[in-house]
């Protein structure tokens, strides 16, 4: 970025916006509207800056707009330049040149602004021109040409969003679903007792148990896609107000195209792009499915931990891997700890989903201006649901292991084999036996035999764990 | 259902289940499993009672099981009298036997066993026998047969669901889509001003502007329709824990194909009943559509006030029927009250959501015990959101008329104009000209002349509102 | 109500509101607004009715208001009557003539309509006129006298909510209180294992470990109590828009007395009825005590249920009341019924504070127009939350017994005893202890023995589980 | 930290814990633990690390810690050293040590360590030792000395929480409470047109509206402050699961008082330290002061944008402070920005309400494992309220002018003057003249006098907007 001189003065340039000239440091891209963004709005601090993937994609954006925008009347050297430049922001080696935090401007348009500013700068560097100098390349008139924030900001979104998708979270639920589809596998012949109201009932296999598992994620992973045809709608072309005012006919469908080409991703231009300016509905949509896998995993984690309960006082028909130590003043407690986190994430989805449904129910006339927000959320469930899912399989699942002595001695001292008896003496007669076992402590079979209700044998042939595992 | 003597003791008989006898009014077909339930569970009153849809819903399930189970064993005699009695339960003839509230056990045992008590009586009753005699019709035995409450409730859940979706919610989504695309239609001439961040911004049509909320209703549909794949999955089958035990082998398929008959709609057995007892996630998922609809609402029905707020002192631009007096002290007020109704609505369905989503990711090892409070919120969200479209669309949208004069005469003044301008003179010189208007009162016209920046010749070349409704 | 003529022209008679003329059934008191209404919002049915606790509300408010407004000038005859028929609505007399749903305008101007309009019609009947004459006494003029729907519909909520609290909530949490101290107090004896993460720890008494739900209620009573200062500052006197206008000069105090006198409750006028109207924070700020106590409920009844847990394959440590069979296919089962209720509610109060939330946030200008759908979900929390501890109370906690044998036996097998030796050994070699016996079966003192860390004596002393009860 | 040597080898040490050894860099002061850590939560990179306010409040609390062990039997010179490298924790100056993120375990074990680590390691390098050595400083049988996980978590939750509401929220609030108040006062004399359901309505002043939003941020202080006695409230002393086991009698109560000394709040020990470990009620207690605080806010910004808007078509009423460039497309375009950051705050706030409500309420048994969530969101949302808070005072609302002429004009257009005519001529009356105005486009004075209801003097006596701001 050139050299430094040794004076403080020399360190800071000046730009402007058309509020006026402002001092920025030399070694950033960005301009005067960045920095005035700074200034206004402090809030939140470090941990707050607009998600990284957001940026990037508006690397891919700006890019796009470069190379269709020649294709009707910019400057090729110009486009070159802008484009070259866009895809450092993608690259990721302009990240530090981003400094504006989440809570600005309810549109997006500081940071789109602060992406035309690195742009621009990074292209005019190129091309030998001075920082600032907004020639030969102008952060609006170029790299924002046929651009407003109002369709860039919402374009940025869903391609962030869908490429964190496919990056990060289906990943890591394909992950997790053939983690847990191995166990079913594996666990496919343990016959175990069934609990339903958290009470014995009758058995099931633990492969069937963790089937159950199984589908819950197959499902999450149709749940993500089935929302996708919306995401990959695309707001570029809309500008302004989403009539296209300032765009040439047929740039929509080409940005469209060509962000699909870069991405790899089926992109296309919004069907109504006055709805993809003033909803962000299909975010809501996206973290719909979200926030239905956050149930998913809150209940599977559960059962994991629960069935892992112990190591003598719980239920203890899964042991789980002792990942490190579990307790700071208790000696050798080990903890379910990736169900932990796991669920911890699934509760920050869950409200991460209220705060994308408030956000998303707040749009008024041309434009929803709670789009920071709202990616946010979505860009952070994603993230978190993916890498969690990730952590729990390898961490935690695909060490399970079943304790068999205990679940066979659990199985054998329940008592709700006896609905195996149902269709041979009818419930009332079953009941009868169940609840003289419970009140004597005797086994099923020794209470069936006093109360004289069939013979041992009959018991013998009759309730057979073996067989309750389906229909006959 | 027989005359009552007139002694007390007469109007009361004796019922009993496995706790013992118990009392029951003569006058209802429930038995001592409701009785029980409306002792333990005096919860929130009259207004909590089990929504009427799944009582129908579990009308025809009983139904189609009875049929079922007569293809393999059941007396084609006590099939028939379940069959007609299950009948009469979903037509809403029996409606008053069913008195028991959302707050009981979590599986909704109690009101499956109400339903099987009501049948069984009511059948009892079509064959000649005794109420409460339990014969010829055992409620476990005979109408409960090859069921268990925990793939029953769920079974009438997603009936339930799927047929106020179809009754309710697709109809009512799609009179409120045609009503707005009609108006989208009529309006498509009537030039305005657009607003973002609440802002004056350039001008699209009142037809473009409803165009958006036809894209959401229209996409709000899509949404219902992409979730039910997982919803046409039914649990029934599964019995307990969802192994089937108790079941014949192709039950669940016959009975899936018999609820798929009777109700026109394309169910199917689940294909892992494990999932399909122990979690709801396809209640998360549809009321996740639901809730995104809301959002689409929330916005819609704001827009509209907003712009009908007035009659003087508000934007203006729409005039909304006057329905009802709108103030009890201020004489002559009119006010969006369709509106406020249906935003009551969309708050109400977005706290449902949340309600849905605790109970769906609470679920332990093979039951989730949150069904019936699940059910009630997803069937209250979609009678609601149907209600109040039909409400909205025909007390309000269809009367809708555009206030042209105020339409008009908002766009003349608007400096937002400018923008056309920006290709030919740059994005900062429009500037100047819009400050320059807005500081000093003057039109853009005026504005533009004065700074000497362009001819009014070009300002009226180039300044055209008919011009920048879209790209050129 | 007079007697009903034979001809079917004779049950309706015409009313008429600033609209217009409208029929209304003969045999109700209400009038033409609430027809009106009833025409305009069909939505949801029967069960969305306006809560009986805001119509009997509204009585207090308007024999408090006509009692204070003949302190000014209004006639006594027509205030005496107003004030009689008011108490007619407050004692639950005229329930049936207040047909409203909930979801009406936002300010619920149809339901104090309703109420003017019944106690209207009411008076005149009393004092011989013709129903629907508004004569003597008129709906608006006499009924409404210094009022609007718009201080008039947040009083009636704040004093349904304060009398709901009283009445339901406070009595229902207490009797929970009590019933959870004496469990505690019962229990103080027996010395169990603690878990944490689900997993074995420390040694607690099971007196501790419910002194822990008595506090949680104590803390939730408190909440509730830290919210009421709030709540008890009535709109009344504010009319329209908070100013008071058409009222007089100390209304606004003296109707506040009076309903403090006619309730008990220290109501006081709001210090500022802009907010009053505007903003309904207090009905957040109640629910978020209830969303508190929601989580505390949810908690309490997790553990009781999974303590509870078996008979024979679960955590066994309580035995939980036998109510009801728990299972329409599985004989002799036992659920824990009552925390499955109650914990369905605590999900209900969670989701229901999310609707106030959003009704709470999206207030307009002088008034915020969700209060019906707000006070409702207010009203069914309270109502719910109250009913449910009583049940739970008296049906689950105060029959719950301890498994002494269970309790004692998995405290033996616990390995977390090893705690006790951290002073002794230090963490580290009490870990070795703890993993030794886990690793190889043994006993701890087994265990501790065989690594030569110490002797069975001091094993002997320093772990014994009556000493690790406190510090020391 | 000493001198890195060249080599690779040189830059990364062993440390172990009872796991094992692993290597940590040299120069980090972390150990084992926190190592095994970053391992085994590879969840969300570096934007979700453990919050800063809870690594300085465990300095605050290990200082205290060590303090009350040294009473006790703790060596003066660990405790001093302890101490010392604690106080170095509290002032930031080791933020570079704490990579963990939140998603670890539930009960924030690991980040517990990782300060014991830290502090013992920097205790060790103070007192002449070798890293890692453990000696003579021991991360559990030190730092640790008297404290778990279990009681040292909570107990830094309640700190930082306390601690950041006196810094950032309760400032904050109180800089936009100052801000409003002088604008209230500034206004009090402008008249203006009230707006009810978004409609025209009777007048109030500028002052009075404002004054609606100083009482909610006046309730919001008092809200946050009533939910304060429970967040005084400290668990250190209980230790693994509330007994206090491994402390001394009177440890818990010392410990409260030295933190209270250092911090200067008025903490206290919490009167049940199984309530303080197994639940976190008061997080989500405090949290929902935040929640309705978040409606506040919303509500206020939401109508200062409305009445902002324009500069041409809106409502016009006020003119907001022009802080930056509105659009990247639309030049001179201003936007009510700090509106919009402020109000997707309060989304943001909503959302985390859910997230604290769901961890809150999913404890089990001795512990609640969802705290690093849970403490998170309530630091993030008292942060990002006092920021924006701030910021709107500072960046709007000081700056907010009123636009007179438009507010006049507004005024005297209105038809809901008419009000003041109902205890004249009556409300219907009253409303034909509002009715003829608005149809045939007259004033009212002209409607009224042309439906001979009253004079124009009349008129002009009774219908004067200063008579109307307050009860006569």
């Amino acid at each position: 970025m050139g050299s430094k001189a040794n004076g403080e003065e020399a360190e800071f340039r000046t730009e402007s916006d058309s509020f006026g000239p402002l001092r920025v440091p030399n070694d950033k891209y960005y301009g005067a509207n960045t920095a005035r963004s700074m200034k206004n709005f402090e809030i939140g601090g470090e941990s707050e800056k607009m998600p990284l993937p957001i940026i990037h994609a508006f690397g891919i954006l700006k890019k796009a707009a470069a190379e269709v925008n020649q294709e009707y009347d910019l400057d090729p050297k110009i486009a070159s330049a802008i484009s070259q430049a866009a895809q450092e922001v993608t690259d990721g080696r302009l990240n530090d040149h981003f400094p504006l935090v989440v809570w600005q401007t309810g549109s997006g348009t500081q940071s789109n602004m602060n992406v035309n500013e690195v742009i621009a700068n990074r292209a005019i560097e190129m091309l030998g021109g001075v920082l600032g100098s907004k020639t030969p390349v102008h952060p609006n008139d170029h790299v924002n040409k046929s651009q407003s924030s109002n369709d860039t900001f919402p374009t940025a979104m869903h391609i962030a969003v869908a490429m964190e998708i496919r990056r990060c979270l289906l990943p890591g639920l394909q992950l997790l679903l053939v983690t847990l589809k191995d166990k079913a596998q594996e666990f496919k012949d343990i016959i175990k007792i069934g609990r339903t109201h958290t009470q014995d009932a009758t058995p099931l296999t633990l492969g069937q148990e963790f089937s159950g598992y199984v589908q819950q994620i197959e499902n999450g992973v149709e749940r993500v896609k089935s929302t996708l045809p919306r995401l990959y709608q695309l707001a570029a072309g809309g500008t302004a107000v989403g009539t296209g005012l300032n765009t040439r006919i047929g740039f929509a469908e080409k940005i469209a195209e060509k962000i699909s080409d870069i991405t790899g991703l089926p992109f296309v231009t919004a069907p109504n792009k006055f709805e993809a300016l003033a909803a962000h509905d299909s975010m809501v949509e996206v973290h719909g499915a979200l926030n239905t896998i956050a149930c998913s995993l809150m209940k599977i984690a559960n059962d994991i931990r629960f069935l892992g309960s112990g190591p003598r006082c719980g239920l203890g028909e899964l042991m789980l891997p002792e990942n490190e130590p579990g307790s700071s003043i208790m000696p050798g407690k080990i903890n379910p700890t990736q169900c932990e986190a796991i669920t911890m994430v699934a509760a920050q989805v869950m409200g991460n989903h209220v705060a994308v449904t408030v956000g998303g129910s707040n749009g008024h006339f041309e434009l929803n201006v709670f789009k920071p927000m709202m990616v946010r959320n979505v860009l952070q469930s994603i993230r978190l649901i993916g890498d969690a899912s990730v952590s729990f399989a390898n961490n935690c699942v695909v060490e399970i292991q079943p304790n068999k002595d205990r679940i066979e001695q659990l199985l054998n001292d329940s008592l709700m084999l006896v609905t195996a008896l149902n269709p041979h003496i009818g419930y009332d007669n079953a009941g009868k036996i169940a609840k003289h076992a419970h009140k004597s402590g005797l086994t099923l079979k020794q209470a069936a035999v006093e109360l004289g209700l069939l013979t041992e044998q009959q018991f013998n042939d009759w309730v057979k764990p073996e067989n309750m595992l389906g229909p006959n």
